[in-house]
């Protein structure tokens, strides 16, 4: 019998100005998955803690047993495994949650069978099973989640996936108010067509936000963290948004977004000093308007997804 | 009496995905301006060569003489000046001429008066000047032909300028076909509004040319050097375009776009092994078109416009 254990972080994704292209990892909060490695091929879900009894236990429904698959699949392979999963993280959220519950299968199963694949090359599969989960084969949360740090996705087809610079003492501080938002809700408020001054707009924000990250230029990073394209519709579906938004500014942060489709909000900031002022007046604002709002602080993470201990004979 | 000599490069505004925010500058082109500081005050275009006699001497009409009024004028300065222009790059070519001399004049004319200002600063000056001469503030050839290298310019309220890394062996060659572009025919092919998924594209591109430029990945360079809102407008009015891109591809360029509005092409390379193939197929397809085509070589200016040598007394 084989056994591992592997870690995978927590993601937030579009961060601003970088739209459906960007994506970063954070080290405090994520998902572990355990794997044991079975001499009857196939996929069970043996356990899962830390859903609330929501996600599906059934392996073609679970996104650790959908990633484990697509992979087995590419090596035709009928290893089977027995998965454990312990959410880390809240459902549903604009974390990256199912994300992050693809990528530790994926590493510690990859792990477990000796490595056959290098990391980067685990992606696709994770890429399939954010398809099945959220029915679009988005890749700014599970390359992150995978890779570490601040990851642009430039392109599909062919994936076209780059690591970037990450300054020392870059922190986020989540938000994570308690109501539901519904991501077919997030996407259709968008326009299908924007302004040309407002995409050259969006560009030079993201050109100078990648710059600041490779130039550790904090200014630089906080004037370039505007979103024009999507934040202006969504922070509708948000509320207190702006309230939120303006008091965080107010307090230090280098910007505020909306992490994935929301409902969390993401804050950066140059180092931790911040983070007290920022909960306590999320927690003051929110109240005001009846939420509550559980809050996180991490560091960037720039590992990506890790196996943590293993067991074998 | 005082005399000094300055020269400024010309430069690559656009740059494919970076359309409206990126430009850089040139090596092996440029302008020369030569200034004498006068006890007579008042500003006097004395000479000018390598126009063909298209260029206004009437200081107000002239970039070299608005750029230097612009910067007199922020001092409070009645100093005089005779300015004898030299144009080493073609008018109205998509290669920043008006720029270039601008800068030239600036540059000469903060040294002669002791360096009052930051070389950075005098870019508003030089802007003036462009506003002057095309009708519009741009920056995204007079910052690349003052600071040299790659630049940004993430925003204009206020101005946001960014100077990037350029990776060494990184080489230009310009393309100029004997043929009038008038720019505002450029600018009225552009649509008013686009396809949010074409600036999700473009922003993913220009995030990887950035990211490629500092990482010095040449490959990441070339897939990201994509324009989805320009060039496929812009290439219609360009007799050629799409033969001339083709060859240019097939003999190992990194890409090739518009220079500025046009006519101009730039084709950029991974050291200068390709530029006499890039010629020699450029002559060929142009010629068959009827046409005529000047051909530039270049490495990338990194130091912008400087001082070539001065007298004083």
């Amino acid at each position: 019998m084989k056994r591992i254990k592997a870690f995978a972080p927590a993601t937030v994704a579009n961060v601003s100005c970088g739209f459906d292209i960007l994506g970063f990892a954070l080290d405090s909060l994520g998902d572990t998955v355990e794997l044991l490695a079975t001499e009857a091929p196939g996929l069970r879900v043996k356990s899962i803690t830390g859903d609330g009894g929501k996600l599906p236990l059934a392996a073609d429904q679970n996104t650790c047993t959908i990633a484990i698959q697509a992979m087995l699949d590419a090596m035709g392979s009928q290893q089977g495994f027995d998965v454990h999963l312990q959410k880390g993280l809240p459902l549903g959220s604009g974390m990256g949650s199912s994300a992050a519950s693809a990528v530790a299968a994926l590493v510690a199963a990859n792990e477990l069978m000796g490595n056959p694949f290098e990391k980067k090359d685990l992606l696709p599969f994770a890429i399939e099973a954010e398809r099945a989960a959220c029915g679009a084969a988005h890749a700014d949360n599970v390359a992150p989640s995978l890779l570490g740090g601040f990851v642009l996705i430039r392109d599909y087809h062919p994936l076209d996936v780059i690591k970037l610079s990450v300054p020392k003492g870059l922190c986020c501080t989540l938000l994570h108010p308690n109501y539901q938002l519904n991501t077919s809700d997030s996407r259709s408020v968008l326009r299908d067509r924007i302004p040309l001054k407002d995409a050259i707009t969006q560009s030079g924000n993201v050109a100078g936000l990648i710059a600041g990250l490779f130039l550790a230029d904090f200014g630089l990073i906080s004037r370039s963290l505007k979103d024009v394209i999507a934040e202006p519709y969504r922070a509708s579906l948000l509320p207190g948004f702006d309230r939120v938004k303006t008091a965080m500014m107010q307090h230090g942060a280098l910007g505020l977004g909306i992490s994935g489709s929301g409902p969390t909000l993401f804050v950066l900031s140059e180092g931790p000093e911040n983070h007290s002022k920022f909960e306590q007046e999320a927690k003051r604002i929110y109240a005001e308007l009846g939420l509550q709002v559980d809050v996180f602080f991490s560091t960037i993470n720039t590992r990506g997804g890790y196996s943590i201990d293993s067991e074998t004979e």
